[in-house]
């Protein structure tokens, strides 16, 4: 099975070129898009999205992610390897989706070696059909990393500076999505047993419960959301227009303890 | 075969998040995307729309349905069972589709026993993924209902009021769906041959005919569409825009016989 | 292997309904959506698009394309046979993908014969679930085309104008398309070497490079694409909106050569 997670859009020929292009290598490849409509280049909200994909795959699952400013520059393109296969731009798109995998080793995709697999040049624009699809491809046949790439070290992976910081009794937090229906989704876990939560900068203090509907239409929470994440909410309306949020914003939270 | 129809959206990790947890339940599961995108919230047009599928599926199709404003509330999950399968929250989204599959049984979804099948909590946000997904595959799979629910009374379930009403000559019909070309498709069946269908409150008479190419670009007409509900329209055009009709708008219609 | 290219737009059943419809007459069908989001009614953006996805199709592979402004008028349902398989009604939408199927024969599709396979009547408004879907998924079952349809001369086929045009030194090319990011791809390949690209009547050149990154971001440049047809970009940035060009847009341009 091979997740896609792209920014290409659903207008295009795009995601038909890449899906048409990894069957040809792998006939028998199982496609299953996730996304192809994270806001064009945010590597951060591909991340978070990959994350969630990732906590809910069968073991040995292929994660396409085709995030990729930096196509056509010297940005590696790299397989990475551990209870499931993350194929990806070195850009940080792996950051958060790595947390689940227990990650193992990674690899520089040979475009040369892909190329000989595939049987057709690689463009310098469109990295998701020449070389992230195919690659995906190769390892659900069966293909091992090592003859499609060249082991790296771990540590050489770049990352995304997505980790909570404290400033005092306050949380400094990222939000790292925005859904559809307008629920926030910042950078903390494993935060404890809450009553509220306070956003001291936008004045606002809600209480922390289960479930939308625990609040009429319209008012604010705060939960636990399906993510693990914090997550602020509006029942049946949009929080980060409430509050004026998007993607990356940091804001200043006060956690408000259980008994 | 299972289809999926959601208000999920296209843009985050939620269907990707459903579709790997049903693979993980059943890896030989056949996914079929009607859509994501039906407007929040909106029962009625996911009735509508799930009909349509289920006129067109083969015997034995699981339909998964999740348009769910009552999540983490006390509404129930169900399973319809029939000449197909329908998995949805009891908030009137099997109304339409239930016209078509000879409902024989009902369950209700027990989420300890979808827990024990899964191996992961149920989340009291996204019950997609943690119980409708699940149960749909379980289905498909060739699980019993009474394995993973409670038989309930089909009369129990929760209805839609969509049934078209007459006020003498006249009949008080609902907008049950406006498609993206802005076609508006109302709650009437077999309303014979006509000539002629008038909105008397919108001002409108307009010529029923067989397809839009038989008035000029930028026309109205009355059809019997696709679907075998009346329909209006525009060649090359909105209805919905011309006359300011959304979905669930009660609108009032006289029909002009044929010969 | 069956892809689907239509203008049904995601938000509605006639998606879920068409690859039902076609699951019902070949279960077995593997059917990958290429996009469902072409700008209504535009069989160029289409033919552009099914062109692409063509170039990068196994052999044997059957496109169904359903852009169909004249569905219930007498315009012809057609196959067209040749390495691959188009299954499109006969209004241009065939043109570019023909280029690269090397085809060998073409056939008006039988009303009558696909309804004996189906046993549904054939409505006058939705022929993709009625007419295409259906033989594109009988083709794939191993049904010869001449089974559903009729021969007819391959140069009876109704084609677009989309050739690029000689005015002096100056080619007048058309915008085949305009992808998500605001890229711009002109009608013409084989150019050979580039320095640089100007289109006068809009005070514009740029150099030819082979790749985003090479310029700033939100600077101008012309490349090669990767879809071998000219294309007008801004690094991180809408080319179309800079010069407001839309697809079908007539532009004046004269090449500099290279070296």
């Amino acid at each position: 099975m091979i997740t896609l997670t792209t920014d290409f859009g659903l207008g295009g020929p795009y995601v038909g070129e890449m899906k048409v292009a990894m069957l040809r290598v792998n006939p028998n490849a199982r496609l299953i898009d996730v996304t192809h409509s994270i806001r064009r280049h945010s590597v951060v909200e591909a991340s978070f999205v990959m994350e969630q994909v990732v906590k809910y795959s069968p073991e040995g699952t292929v994660h396409v992610g085709v995030i990729d400013p930096g196509v056509g520059t010297s940005r590696r393109a790299v397989i990475i390897e551990g209870e499931q296969f993350l194929v990806v731009p070195d850009n940080g798109l792996a950051t958060l989706p790595m947390k689940h995998i227990k990650p193992r080793r990674a690899y520089e995709i040979d475009f040369e070696r892909i190329r000989r697999f595939t049987g057709w040049r690689i463009s310098s624009t469109f990295h998701g059909r020449d070389v992230f699809g195919p690659a995906g491809a190769l390892l659900e046949a069966g293909i091992e990393p090592g003859q499609i790439g060249t082991e790296i070290p771990l540590e050489s992976l770049v990352r995304l500076n997505v980790e909570p910081r404290r400033e005092g009794d306050d949380w400094l937090l990222t939000v790292l999505y925005i859904d559809d229906f307008g629920n926030v989704i910042l950078n903390l876990e494993n935060y404890g047993t809450l009553r509220a939560v306070e956003l001291p900068d936008l004045g606002v203090r809600v209480s922390y419960l289960d479930t939308y509907g625990q609040v009429k239409p319209g008012e604010l929470l705060a939960l636990p959301g399906s993510h693990d994440y914090l997550e602020i909410a509006v029942n049946q309306g949009s929080a980060a227009e409430r509050l004026g949020l998007k993607v990356g914003d940091e804001v200043r939270v006060k956690l408000i303890g259980g008994d």
